[in-house]
């Protein structure tokens, strides 16, 4: 193998697939990308067995040059190296060349790096996602989706299910839901697909999706979804990301999301955002973290206590206020998780009573809601 | 004491204090900051027995009302939650009243917290570090001396004066000098004293010198400085910083740097930087971090090599070569030390062979010069 390349595009290109490369493993083909030249370009592979990246570099992009292959061939080279070593290299220019035994020669400027490389044979094979369930998706949105589900995912393994984000899709909406069992979020959006495809119970890891998340690009670009067995693949651009999905059966969550409410409440995202961080200063030094909200027609107060440290009290404007009075508590840092991905300056709230679950809600916009079960407090 | 302050005075004397507050102590008032009210204005302190900050915040600066002491008094509040939560105040103005029980009143828009306080009498006082060893001195100079001395410091406490900066006072001219015995970093530089001021073997921790130079305003003022028996104070602004000094007796460097030399060589600092960083990403995996200089007229080769992950070889640019070729290997951290502080785009470094420390110098100023033992490669 043998290559010359811009030394801003390789580094780019092993930023983007670094993010799957094993940090913990004792397998040492698995802390390595895997570099392939052809006559085609330049593809580069990581994978820790539980996601894949997989990204492409052409030889050219209209009419431009990026990579020059003078020889075909391929080897997989320690991430961590590679990664600070391109970072600092002298010049603009970095070739790549291949010698015997897997030792890879690395120049740039006066500068020439030798490593030993590993046998890319070794190097585990991406899955073959290939499937009719295949949607299309705006990446801003799907990051928004990400963003405003995973806050909610389980982080407790005794239940491995609900440690991913459940997937379903009916007449082109695409839904994700989360929940720990202490609080829900539920997104939904209309996407590309074909009007019969169907399909639940999609478990993709709430970690595979933070990393796709932080692989996204942050102008808006389209990215396809295919889902197979236990497999779930994201392709945008020049890069393809691969999942594992969660065996198993998800929950019914529909039937926890209450359908009738006693207390209605608009208030501000931010006012109450600002406030509840205010109070969960108090809050993390109580047993529960928990927050008080004391709600009544002409008053929203949030409030909290520690025998150490102190308290807190706080009013902030309410709108529009309908049904009874309502002295309700939760875990302060679940009402900051789901304020936080808000978009929209105002929401309502609806509470059942002071020990059901209540929903926050966009006032004009039924794609998120986040449900949050109180604490007893009394 | 009750007064009023705007949040962003507040929040900033807070800022500054809060660097000498105990992380880790089982003396409940050393986590706390001294808040003092009276009618000249407000006074905060912290102290972890090793350094104490103090610092005053008049209530009028140029005609403008800072604070308002309606009452006076004193407190001690937990740093951690005092600057939190000031620094989530929703309004520009802080209501700050302490009233029975130490019960402390934060009122800010309409959030207000209920803090339990220490009794200020239990706050250990700063000592009253006075004498005739004065000295003042440019506030960038003192922080440029800290940054050049203190990275040669030992962080090994077998020989506690060695963790310290000694600092030396002759005609005019302040030197630092630090060592860990297989570097020695030295700086002088002019300040103004009284022409009989002298003093040697003040040993100044370089832990305190390091968080002193975090507090120094960026924007270049004057710092005067005040020697007594066990304690030192630098004095600038409205802040007094103190510092422990270590007792016992600084070794003398003087003999330790050689007085004639085989080999000069000049090169450009951010190359040879440049090149030994990359030779380090391979060192830093051998034994003892060990890259190799091969010096001769027409080359000035940086290598290194690992046996696990490979090697790299460098050749950078060098002027005004003179005397014998060489062959030297050091510990590439300490090359690493002694360029990053170094502001000139060009250094002189003299060698009295391979076994013998060698010299990195300014080309035309004797104030900074850094020493480094070599490390045996064969």
């Amino acid at each position: 193998m043998k290559l010359l390349i811009e030394r801003g595009i390789l580094l780019s290109a092993i930023q983007n697939v670094q993010r799957s490369v094993s940090t913990k493993t004792t397998i040492p083909v698995l802390s390595g990308i895997k570099i392939t030249a052809t006559h085609e370009g330049l593809q580069m592979t990581a994978t820790d067995l539980e996601t894949g990246i997989e990204t492409h570099i052409p030889t050219h992009i209209e009419d431009q040059e990026h990579v020059q292959i003078m020889e075909e061939g391929s080897i997989v080279l320690t991430a961590r190296y590679l990664f600070e070593i391109v970072r600092k290299l002298p010049h603009s220019q970095v070739e790549l060349e291949v010698k015997q035994n897997y030792l890879t020669i690395i120049r740039s400027g006066s500068s020439e790096f030798n490593l030993h490389g590993l046998h890319a044979e070794e190097f585990p094979r991406l899955p073959q996602v290939s499937g009719d369930q295949i949607f299309s998706t705006s990446s801003l949105v799907l990051k928004e989706m990400i963003r405003q589900t995973v806050p909610a995912v389980s982080t407790e393994e005794i239940r491995p299910v609900l440690t991913g984000v459940v997937a379903s899709m009916q007449q082109g909406e695409l839904r994700f839901v989360a929940t720990d069992s202490h609080r829900l979020a539920q997104r939904n959006a209309r996407v590309e697909a074909s009007a019969d495809l169907a399909f639940d119970n999609v478990i993709i890891p709430g970690k595979s999706l933070s990393e796709l998340s932080r692989l996204l690009p942050d102008q808006d670009s389209l990215v396809d979804v295919v889902i197979a067995d236990n497999q779930i693949l994201f392709r945008f651009g020049q890069t393809k990301f691969y999942s594992r999905l969660i065996d198993g059966q998800y929950p019914d969550t529909s039937r926890i999301i209450p359908a009738s409410f006693k207390t209605h409440v608009h208030v501000a995202t931010k006012s109450l955002l600002d406030a509840v961080e205010r109070a969960a200063l108090i809050a993390r030094d109580n047993d529960n973290n928990v927050v008080r909200l004391n709600i009544k027609a002409d008053q929203f107060e949030i409030s909290s206590n520690s025998a150490d440290v102190g308290k807190v009290t706080e009013n902030i404007a309410a709108d529009d206020f309908s049904g009874e009075d309502l002295l309700i508590a939760c875990n302060a840092k679940y009402l900051i998780d789901a304020l936080r991905v808000i978009e929209s300056d105002k929401i309502l709230i609806e509470f059942t009573g002071a020990m059901s679950p209540f929903l926050i809600k966009l006032p004009d916009n039924p794609d998120y809601i986040h449900l949050i079960l109180p604490i007893r407090i009394y």
